[in-house]
């Protein structure tokens, strides 16, 4: 087996390191997604995912987020989540605790107390200034504003899991879910096959099921670079509007191979495996002017 | 074109009724789905949908719905909403009136007030008595607790559209999401292809993407049924407990042919179109013994 862990933009990298350690000490892939973008959820200077991410339209931090398993195609998921830190971590409780799949608003924070996940304030005072000057003008969003974390991770034992973590487009009407926390869209995998991860503008990402049309991609024989161009290419044929948007896709193999592409320059995959630990420009399709 | 609209279980054929209306009198097909299913939602004897619906372990019901428009592969849905009986036209406004494709919980019911729609006790004096009695028990959950409605439509202009709600298992845990109001897994549509939707168990049903899968399924030449049935048998094979659980698709193609299968007989899909207007058998996999 080549272990290997994808993630997604600049932070990814930071948070592949836990990621690599567990996976060269033969820990399991799941475990490696979820502690990995742990680090990105608790760094307040990622602005769009966990702690420290932008608030909804009434100030409060929303956050969604997803696991599977490719072993079981277990799936577990939270969304419009308040005041937990750490939504990757009950997303998997979901999974590996309760005989449902998705949960959702005080239902979820319900259960993330009950499993022991201590409640904090989420929202720090450089996101609360920009939500107070977002008040203003009621107009425009940061551009690191919809950064999602997706990460992808290959084990030793050849088993594959994939998570993605969000606090979701700035500003949103409160309850808004974008692509990340849903299964097939944000993130999927399937140890037969492989994983993928989406980061965009949720509301364009989920009307393809991007991340499982890649897994079908790989299914019928191409790379995981030949799916993520196919599904791109599908989503700016199919939803033109996509194109006025960042979307980028990561994806890998069951046997350690990688791809990555972008609507458009500045995206950046982190790959780490035994040969490398670095970020890598995605493809890219829409020429700047 | 030939219209057709299909829905699951007996109580399609009453939801059905509006939807033909529409498509016969050149109406949308987005317009028939979101009337046909409002059907159901409002009638107290559909325990699995809208009003009357079989609440959460807390006695409180909350419901999931979506809509799929095929023309732009627009999509809108709401989740863990409670107090409305109509989440499909509420899901209809979020794709129509804002940025975004997904409200959930007090989102989404502020949003829905915000739109004008009238909040109601949703829990009739049967569904109450249910729960009281399942409180008690804390074990077992009533047969016709996840009935979805699933309902796609083709109009005479060749446009595809798709709905889906549901008031989700009974008992569930507060804030549980199913498979239904997720797009490419309870639903979907694309106008260059067709239509599908699934019924029964959403934990299982989400593991898969079948409605999407359906969709890619008939790209590559596969007939509705076909692709249903191709579906269906990755899901078994995948995921082997969806065996033990009911769990049906349907679909159309743009040509107004349609297609049935369930993993189990007890599945009746209504089909309604220019030649007939009655329920039909889904063809099952598992036989019973």
């Amino acid at each position: 087996m080549n272990p290997i862990v994808v993630s997604t933009w600049r932070f990814g990298l930071s948070a592949n390191q836990p990621a690599w350690e567990i996976l060269k000490n033969r820990g399991t892939a799941l475990d490696a997604v979820v502690q990995g973008v742990e680090v990105a959820e608790r760094d307040p200077d990622v602005k769009s995912v966990g702690y420290g991410g932008y608030p909804n339209a009434e100030g409060e931090v929303e956050v969604d987020a997803a696991v599977v398993d490719g072993r079981t195609l277990g799936y577990g998921a939270v969304a419009g989540l308040k005041n937990i830190a750490t939504p990757t971590a009950v997303a998997r409780q979901v999974m590996e605790k309760t005989r449902h799949v998705l949960l959702v608003g005080d239902g979820a924070l319900t259960f993330a107390q009950a499993q022991g996940f201590e409640e904090c304030n989420m929202l720090t005072e450089h996101s609360e200034k920009a939500w107070k000057e977002w008040k203003i003008k009621q107009t425009g969003n940061p551009s690191d504003s919809h950064d999602t974390i997706g990460m992808i991770a290959l084990d030793q034992n050849g088993d594959i899991a994939a998570a993605c973590t969000t606090s979701g487009v700035a500003f949103k009407l409160p309850g808004r879910v974008g692509d990340s926390p849903l299964i097939g869209s944000g993130l999927y995998a399937d140890n037969e096959i492989g994983a993928a991860a989406a980061t965009g503008l949720g509301e364009e990402i989920a009307r393809t099921c991007g991340s499982y049309a890649i897994i079908e991609h790989m299914r019928h024989g191409k790379s995981p670079q030949e799916a993520c161009e196919a599904v791109a290419q599908h989503l700016i044929a199919r939803v033109p509007t996509s194109q006025e948007h960042q979307m980028a896709y990561i994806a890998i193999d069951k046997h350690g191979n990688w791809g990555a592409v972008a609507a458009r320059s500045g995206f950046l995959a982190a790959v780490t495996n035994h040969t490398e630990n670095q970020l890598h420009k995605g493809r890219y399709f829409i020429e700047e002017t």
